[in-house]
């Protein structure tokens, strides 16, 4: 901390008024600055003031001619910005500022009446709200389109026999559009929760200035209408001292990323050589610096790991908003840094998974290979002795345990046991009990609803496609 | 890791069946087991199978006797686990096989029979969610008790002065009812969200199996219906594989608790002695081991510190979901522990909170001395030149920090310089500005549409209490 | 909240002293009280109380008569703890009090003394830091037993190929030693890290009295050193305030988590059938209550999970201490279960996975056979052609990347192609090359400091053994 | 994702060979490449090319004036960078390959040497050691900075008394000397845990390969040694699997975030009208848009936020690491913007904070004011019933709780309590008891080591001095 950064008495700044005897310090500058950032509220900032600017001409507050130059003023400014032609300057701090002190610039007079009943506490709200309300309804899309890409898939695969696993241990055999139909149902969730969420998103602070409202008479419908809110916010400090609408969306974008992240490691697993259940295309494979073989997942790989990312701007703004008095309080600002990080890191993620799933090839030898291990189906077995014998579920499974240990001791599947081993353990069986072991078979029996048997998956396919019409 | 550990082959663990030579070890006994947290599902595992006893027996998949048997053993059990006489055994791992060990005993072979067409896996996830939706449903119900409490000092306090801060500086005064309102929003978005979460958690996994679905001709709608679930979920390895519910519980209990947090550092700081806005009730207060004096918010600071555990669940849940393969991983079973800390946690904090706010003294005075500092009323001088002088706001803004500038010169507040002062800094101020800097009529001039003028509060209020009653 | 909670008059806490009308409500009783878990840290804090009665009497502050009572009246105490006959009240709030309340009944008049010059906000930070310090040595231990089996792994497999993976893609032939010598590593960087955050940790708060020291004559050194601490902490409101020892401890629990998890990992994805590395003991698996056939790696999916509980506890603990005004807050309190917690789940976890590696069984076979596909001696082909042919890497790295295409599409592995075939790339190839393509000579040919060579791997293992005898 | 995803044919990566069709897909692009953050690692990569370089000519494994060419390439390289005349490229991927391509360009063949006998696996966790191991260095000298400022202004306030507060309410007078030194303990620990995080982390995975070593005659000691690293790793899959140093680095930046944003808190806090303990220098103040009187601690709110941002990335890189399998995963490319993240935002907290403790003003009387209010000697009274009446300490809290108790009755402070008030509590009281009720005499009283009394506070000051110097 150098003399100089005490010593900034040039530098007033002429935002705060008549108070300060000099300006900040150089890191005070600059860790109070959010222009870096917040610049990507511009168009959002813009369309707030021309809907708070049409009120304020509406009710009386300013002239028509005035709302007639700042229009003109803003028009401008948002051309500049699109090409890339407006000067960003760090001492007017923030967006706000910055679009406001170049209206002046261009403008004159009538740009000091646009911050009349309004602060840039309700005004840094309600751009915030209407960016993340557009990034969510943005990110709604892309989940859709994640959905269909493993419709597409599905629709393929219904018939394709892979080991459903739990404990990635060979469990049941099922049909790999069913469990493609899984993550088409977590994505429903994920649309569903953002929803939701948009609901209580979708409210205008606009018109709670500081924090007390004001004693300019606005109307706060008006401008909440003009920006699509669906109604004002109730209770002016917790307009601006709110912050839940972007908890809520990170909580949901997080939730969300762990179902990516789920794909994702089996992309990475089935990728391997002694799965080789997949072939990723290589327009979403890498290779190697070093390893001219190598053939590698690196964007599953990093799709599994932004969930740690997402999470890390939850947990951030989480820790931020705790204990903090009310109302507004600077700590805020680290809002929109970690919105906007997840939304970019999140979007990117999803696409390149959906491209992933549209583009990769199955290879079903391997998966139907990999159905005749692991005695697959000694559930089926189970239930057979169940539903032949009327032997209690729990004595068929121990049974069922000990024809297991047999096969194993003689190193062979179940359907390669004898009937008369089998009879050694349990004298009732019949060699009906065949029938239960091939996976297929096994496959479309489990025609419960929800099942994996292909006719209650040619269900769940339909109904989502229905839906995602 | 003693041989102990490793050579444990008389303990074969039955559930497991005849595949199994030996038993686990110790160490892993003891990181497996669940029964000394999952007892807490016992009324909802016994209110589960009932359900799916009914059902199989509706669908003649076992008889009527059976199901007469089982559910004469089921109450039975109830009743002893009710009474503290249920021997909770360690190696039947969880409540599921507690219960099911226990029922054997008592009925015998029907027992058995009750796992027919059902995997702890589809158990497990039904359990979880009819305990979590009963929580939530509790913790609706305390909500609206806390904006109950809320309501009725806001009630008492509309007239009541207080600064509202930003940054912790007086900004502007504010009613303390419409300060306290700011908390009701909160809480009613809070029960909102939570009803939210509460349609994606109240679908029924039951039916799905192990992951698969069942060859059993079950009623999913049925079992559904009993439980009071809405539907059955529609995809098997999804329906228990999913953790949505618990993650999206434990992210709406979360952003709850920041508010609880919020208002808990208001009361630390309040109860301070420079502050001494309010007191404690002694029934919120303790006292110090050594310093006699003290009269401590530690139920206060301690509310304000539950967010942090209950995001640490958050953040412990989702990192455990991150990147599992479907199905069911036994991952998974570290959901409960961190669902059950976060509701009795928030809870305790929420109910110690309405009790504080139920029983705490304002101190009027104190506040209302509070609002006569600190230029609270300079942006009622700054509006008072826009609308009367038609300056427009930011000269109106840098005039008034002029007169702030001069104020603090000479050490006083804005209503004590003379007319002359003021109009060395604008000509055309006249003596009507001094009605403005007056902190109540500043209050009563922000009517605006959820301002914090008492009339504007009051038509908050009426809604409230609607709402709420 | 009744108004039962708010008149609890007849309840008084006599621990606070006379200023207190009426006692605590429940919720804020039950909120309040740490007796249900802290009651842990009773024989640190009897050990700490002989430790500040002696320094009394031995400075005159106390009589010898009164030490002589105290010592003999903790004494029995420690008795009454030891054989489970202790009555743990929660209306004495914590350990502290209550042992204080016991020790009054025992000797009476001179348990009153014992708390002269003494404030629970540093007996309890000296209580925490001895149960810490003594859990921190029970995990360096515990580390090092986890070392010790995977060395006793590896000693049997310095010669055991096994594919060497990066993306979870072949890349190169390793030793299976040399992979868990990599775990060794990680083990004794954590037991380093824990070694370094002990030397923080190891100081005395006692003397610091509530946060400003005392008046009377105390002797830090003295009770520091009857402490087994290196010296006491030079700043009494830091001693009180701080809780940097347990935040570091926590932050090195959660880092070595990551190492278990990852070797977590690698044992379910090597026990899935495709993989088939390892088998699990009987003693580490478990079975299915609905598929026979199932043989979990349920150990390896807790272990691997409880990074996320353990990283929770940290992130709760960060967040609690986040902005916490000096010295002691009450928030403070939540640090114990936050520690207590991972203690028991990293050492539980720990456990278990030494003994999975003390029993596990290696499939060589698979292991081998895995080694012959993925084209996992392409680097050593590359390596070739810069050595024998003086060609730069990158451009030895692209004649390779075309024999792996070319490989590829005959669906062979490199060793198949024939020598005209390479030659068709790379004309001056020789048959020289094929020496260079068999996996277990291009193991030993890396034996560059901490390469992966046998001759390279019995130089970290002889280290290793060493360094841990 | 549209079809330019997925027939990028034409754009094939060189770096990659002669394997792969075609080239990735515009979402896997975006998503793989680093370039726009590990730019970053630019002067770090060409250091360790340089000592890589010239360790394979000194090993004869490329000629002197291939070595030659590398080091005039990549100085050229340096400069071009330095002069911001370097064009990035987004399809080289990373500042690795962006540089040895430039390198190519520059100076033809020997390019295609430099990268012999390395990865980029082991280039990449070299260069961000480095880089890593930069930034920890300057942050030491920055809380060293810190502590300068602390130690500057505590030199003026010895003698300066304060509420000392636990709970935030009034416990006992100290020194504001005393209390700053306490953040001179924070951040000695700080320093001294970063000090041990740089031995872990200063080793050389340079060496290591893809994860494997190399059997070209590689010399580890010469890079290590070149490049300040203490010592080459010990195991090549362990030296590029490893980012326990980033994951330890993050925790104690985050734990010493957490002093910063308690230091921060409590200028929040001091500078509220009610406290006004301290007023902020203008150069680290800021002011409103709507309220001209604002004079508002940004800055000190920020500070407090950025542990949430700090901790945020901590978690992310914990959850990345998490059941991560060996050796390298792209997973682990999410390390360095985490750690580049924290390192900005924790220098510019740390400068703004040591600026704002060196320019602030102290407001002497309001704190000494605030020391005559809340029976602040509470505990002397208590100590001298101890010291002159041979009291025990518990009786003489209780004596002491009824005398508060009294005073609060009268609305007065303890010293105006009568003799004869007192003796009706406590028949022996004389009126010596007044000289301990006086807050500086309290102060003076508590010189045990490490207490208040300006005699101890003086002797920490010195120490501190002389560890600073």
């Amino acid at each position: 901390m150098s003399n100089k950064n005490n010593n900034n008495k040039t530098n007033k700044n002429k935002l705060w008024g008549g108070r300060f005897d000099h300006g900040p310090a150089e890191a005070m500058e600059l860790l109070n600055a959010s222009i870096h950032f917040d610049k990507r509220l511009a168009e959002e900032d813009i369309t707030g003031s021309i809907a708070h600017a049409t009120m304020l001409a509406t009710q009386g507050i300013i002239s028509d001619a005035d709302l007639s130059e700042i229009k003109r003023g803003l028009a401008q400014i948002s051309e500049e910005i699109a090409a890339g032609q407006f000067d960003f300057k760090i001492e007017q701090e923030d967006i706000h500022m910055n679009i406001e002190a170049r209206l002046s610039d261009i403008i004159g007079e009538p740009a000091g009446r646009l911050h009349t009943a309004r602060s840039r506490n309700d005004q840094v709200a309600t751009d915030f709200r209407l960016w993340t309300r557009s990034s969510l309804d943005s990110i709604v899309i892309e989940l859709k389109a994640f959905q269909k890409a493993l419709l597409g898939l599905a629709e393929q695969h219904v018939e394709t026999l892979i080991p459903g696993t739990t404990h990635l241990q060979a469990a049941q055999p099922v049909s790999l559009a069913h469990h493609l139909l899984a993550y088409v149902e977590m994505a429903g969730r994920d649309v569903a929760r953002l929803g939701d969420c948009r609901k209580r998103m979708n409210l205008s602070p606009l018109g709670a200035g500081a924090l007390a409202g004001t004693s300019f008479p606005i109307d706060r419908d008006m401008t909440a209408k003009l920006l699509g809110f669906s109604a004002p916010m109730q209770n002016s400090i917790d307009a601006v001292s709110d912050r839940d609408f972007a908890l809520e969306f990170l909580a949901a974008l997080t939730i969300s990323a762990t179902h990516l992240s789920r794909m994702a490691e089996e992309i990475v697993i089935w990728s391997s050589q002694p799965y080789s259940y997949i072939v990723l295309d290589d327009a979403f494979s890498t290779g190697s610096s070093i390893m001219p073989q190598k053939r590698n997942p690196d964007g599953a790989e990093l799709i599994r790991a932004k969930v740690g990312r997402i999470m890390g701007n939850l947990v951030a703004m989480l820790t931020v908003m705790k204990g903090l008095p009310l109302a507004y309080g600077k700590d805020m600002q680290e809002d929109k840094e970690a919105v906007f990080d997840s939304v970019d890191h999140f979007i990117l993620s999803l696409k390149a998974l959906t491209g992933m799933v549209a583009t990769l090839s199955v290879n079903k030898d391997a998966m139907a290979a990999a159905t005749m291990k692991g005695h697959i189906t000694a559930t089926d077995l189970a239930d057979w002795l169940v539903q032949n014998l009327n032997i209690p579920f729990r004595r068929a499974h121990e049974i069922t345990g000990s024809l297991v240990g047999m096969a194993d001791q003689k190193k062979c599947e179940l359907d390669k046991l004898s009937l008369s081993d089998m009879q050694s353990i349990e004298a009732d069986i019949t060699d009906g009990i065949y029938d239960v072991l091939d996976p297929r078979r096994a496959l479309n029996s489990r025609s419960s609803l929800g099942g994996t048997a292909p006719s209650a998956v040619k269900e769940q396919l339909k109904l989502w496609k229905e839906q995602l019409k």
